[in-house]
């Protein structure tokens, strides 16, 4: 039994986190740091976990939790991350970053988050459909929740250098934007509504780019759009994608097949996936239509940004660190209706 | 491992019992019947379940059901289940029926559904709180979702007979009028609104006066007054409660922690419990506070329509029938938020 | 052509007084005043007003503002209004106060909103229907959001004393609790959610036992319990009310008919009424069932609690104290759905 | 005062078209058909509109309705209006027609929607701010709802020939699938969700298709993909528009206020418009953001889809047929929040 601590436990991914573990049986959270909720239960805060479990939030040092943990997973703001990281990593613990700060390359970081990168380790980028290797690592990055829906919707055809133009128009439910309340998630805001935001130029964009050339250098464009939607959960991504040449709906469906061959949360659909179908689980689903007359493909993924987004594909990240089954703790089955 | 069978599945209480059940160690769903959906594999129509069963809907009789599973739970409409359960019920059977026909009193059912029962056995009342003597019955007669919440916020000032009057208020997700598309479940008609219905008339009243005149018969008035809101799950109840004696909050708080010591699924909460604690799970969350001037006590309680107040439900007296422990496959947290 | 001005502008109720007497042949809002927005276009915080205004926001002191207007209405918080009025009220100005500070007896304002009252003024309550004499007055308190539907609900049967206990169980849209973020209103926390608050505390409980206590002050109980629930706008209230002796469903009627018979903006309805049927517009919908066994009587109002339980009453109280026809620039529909 | 008419007037369109006119100063809804609610009140199938007209639905045959009215909506689905539209038109009437039938080339209608057209009349598109011309006639097809979103976003542009390829991504409330309950409109499936559907083959893409190369012949792709949000109301249109040379915001941002100079309910915006500014309103709000590096404009437009999507945009060609102010019983701000 492996002992995990969050650093940064308060908020939604610190909650998925335990939520999730709860169920995993060869792990234990036994610490969860939080300054604001420093000696309150953790189940006061995640009021939804009262019986699951009996940690207090703790202010606790980084150096502190490495010391009772054997995993830790890092769910604190950009920019802060770097600062803990270094505090935390060596070769007797698994760190899962949940911020943006090592997903990129740190000059392409320095510039997208307009700061300086005090720490030029490097990780993986926690990918797990695409970067396999992260089993060998005791440090990885894990992916922002935009980018996770739009990269899997495009990489079995960019793998294959097939993709000429990639335009990728999201829609978040509003978990994505945090536990504090602000004016984009105030109710009247938000419900009965649709916002679009940061239009051609959210910081994930660079984490699509990244991932989708290095699998093929020639993407002529690559664009990306987000909005929230009136959702608390779920990320469904329409890829717009024009194609270098022509192609029939079952062959690319072999493609997707193909590439996504040894991946059990990626589920490729035959019509149109939707948030019902995720709910709650570490799922990706995937369908698309051909629009054959003009070499274009839409194809729709579906996430739920707090599992697949964010916790549950960390603990995906920690079973392969670790050693464990890629599913261990997290087959579980979406919620729906 | 018991096998399991489902007649009528293709509803949001049958993809709610396959949904569970695939976390229960020794249950396996082995056969799920449905007359539309004969045929088709379970996970076209409950999407959510892709990966996690591979049974088609079949077309079966009761008895094929009862030849092949040793626990059956029947989820047809009220008024079909009198027709299937004398098919099924034996010694060597499990039998959780999910439908109006055997909560009441015969003549008592006969008269709010304006039917004749055509089979007069006697099921008890499978509010497991309630009626722990399930453990010892082949045949159980599963709450409804509305005296589910009712019952449990009132019961155990009930038991000590300290209730003069009782208004239940209560708020229920749509998913409690089913799967099929209404006027009622019509987005534009439900969303930014809340409807109240069967103002005074509502069946499931005879369900709640049944069973807190059981445990004090001098209860002045109980009303039951129904409402939709704008939410998939969940049923919220506003219990206002006038006592017989004046009480404190503390005292009125022991009452019910004694009255639900060995009651794992029931949670009681300092403050005002919500839909969003209970999503998903089997838990029951109550909280109250005093009008001690006016001898009046608000209860709130809070379950998941589908889980707590029908397939969980379900489960939770399939396990006591069983002779598993009762939380078993049932013991995990709400999804929040 | 009366100028109008607004103290407190850039609020909900700002923004609702300013789109309402844009239809208004015979007011102009001349002045918005706000601290925080000061200088800025009143269309650039309320968007949807582009093209129907083109002041800016001022911070100007009472007194300015009374040097400008002939109408002034007072949307500032409970507390800070009672520093306001006195400062305007005279018999050249006429004054409508959206805020608590008037609305009830000062002593027992100053019980419930535990803060001493700095002036001793009265005003009538502006419920035109219960209080027709504003039309005689220059300085009128407008009645608090969940008062106007919970005391319309029960007024004719108040005024015949034929209620022994009435159970008010609210449910209001989140724009209620104001234009500020907040727990409450952060979409993850209300959406799929219904949330009972103050549950026995409610300081809107006063306003209701004063003008039902008016009416009859041999009432036995009265008990008012808040919720909010997934919608922008809307109050719908469910009255449970206990009769003094047994009466018929139109017997009910003719009482409701008789007393709102000159009331244009009480609309009675066969039936359950709901939010959609108002929104956005003043009326208050009734309709109501009997459960003549127990001398019991569930009534439902519904109201847009911006419009008739805030701005749209302010401006029906104007148009009657400014001596013009009750409905004008108020009688549009409400949209639906 | 004119005479007008509802062919078709129980739907969502029909209740909008009355609730809309009830505010026109010089014309009255004489006249609504309905097959279903014949003989009831108009006010109890659109129950907002009670107090606002008490005309019952009547089922007339066309001409029994030309016999009464100057001026006629056809609010029948697409392939029953053609039955309608000749025994209507003449001289002595004016018509707009919310159907499919007559807004495409007879040839591309038969081939999108499948079924041979009966009438070879011609009518002009009534996008007003394309086609003034509709000033001058009797007979006028309003436009589709995504169609009016999408063509406004991109007009400007391609009126200027500045248009490489254009990719419409649009966001629709429910209301566009009309009044009767289906799956998709069913709540537990919208909720929570966004659901994409008919990703490259929608209908409306060939109106689209046809105002845009009217505009400019050498557009090279042109793209639509639908979808339905969880909102009654509103089409949010993402446009994401490649254009043929490199260029600056304001030039962009001048381009298009010159092409809407004329044209009051297109309001440009600065920053990104939103459902809450238009809903209930016939603007149609419009904001951008350059990606200069990448000659690639997003544009967003947001409408109310059953006003200028629908009957709002019938009555502002009414106007303009009729020899009113365009904006006549039009110039309502939206209804926010």
């Amino acid at each position: 039994m492996l002992d995990a601590g969050i650093i940064g436990g308060s908020g939604y991914t610190g909650g998925e986190l335990i939520r999730l573990l709860y169920n995993h049986p060869d792990v234990n959270v036994k610490v969860a740091t939080s300054r604001s909720f420093s000696d309150r239960k953790v189940s006061d805060v995640h009021k939804h976990l009262k019986g699951f479990t009996d940690i207090c939030f703790q202010n606790l040092t980084p150096q502190k939790v490495k010391s009772e943990c054997d995993v830790i997973f890092v769910a604190v703001p950009h920019g802060a991350s770097m600062n803990v990281i270094p505090e935390i990593v060596d070769e007797n613990t698994r760190v899962i970053d949940l911020s943006a700060d090592y997903r990129l390359d740190t000059r392409v970081f320095e510039s997208v988050y307009g700061m300086v990168h005090k720490d030029p380790r490097k990780a993986p980028y926690g990918l797990v459909e695409l970067h396999p290797e992260v089993a060998d690592e005791n440090f990885v990055a894990n992916p922002g929740c935009y980018p996770t829906g739009a990269i899997l919707s495009a990489a079995p055809l960019a793998s294959n250098k097939l993709i000429e133009t990639a335009i990728f128009d999201s829609k978040s439910g509003i978990t994505g934007a945090g536990i504090s309340p602000s004016k984009t998630s105030h109710y009247p805001n938000l419900a009965e509504n649709i916002v679009a935001y940061k239009l051609t130029t959210h910081r994930h964009k660079a984490e699509i780019v990244q991932e989708l050339e290095r699998l093929d250098h020639n993407i002529n464009n690559i664009s990306f759009t987000p909005h929230v939607i009136p959702s608390i959960r779920g990320i469904l991504t329409t890829s717009h994608l024009f194609l270098k040449e022509d192609m029939e709906y079952d062959e690319v469906m072999s493609i997707y097949q193909q590439f996504y061959k040894n991946n059990k949360f990626i589920r490729m659909v035959e019509g149109v996936p939707s948030l019902g179908g995720v709910r709650g689980s570490n799922f990706c689903d995937i369908g698309f239509e051909m629009d054959s007359e003009n070499r274009r493909l839409v194809v729709i993924s579906a996430i739920d940004n707090l599992v697949k987004g964010a916790s549950g594909q960390a603990i995906q990240n920690m079973n392969l660190m670790c050693g464990f089954e890629e599913t261990t703790g997290l087959w579980v089955s979406g919620i729906s209706p």
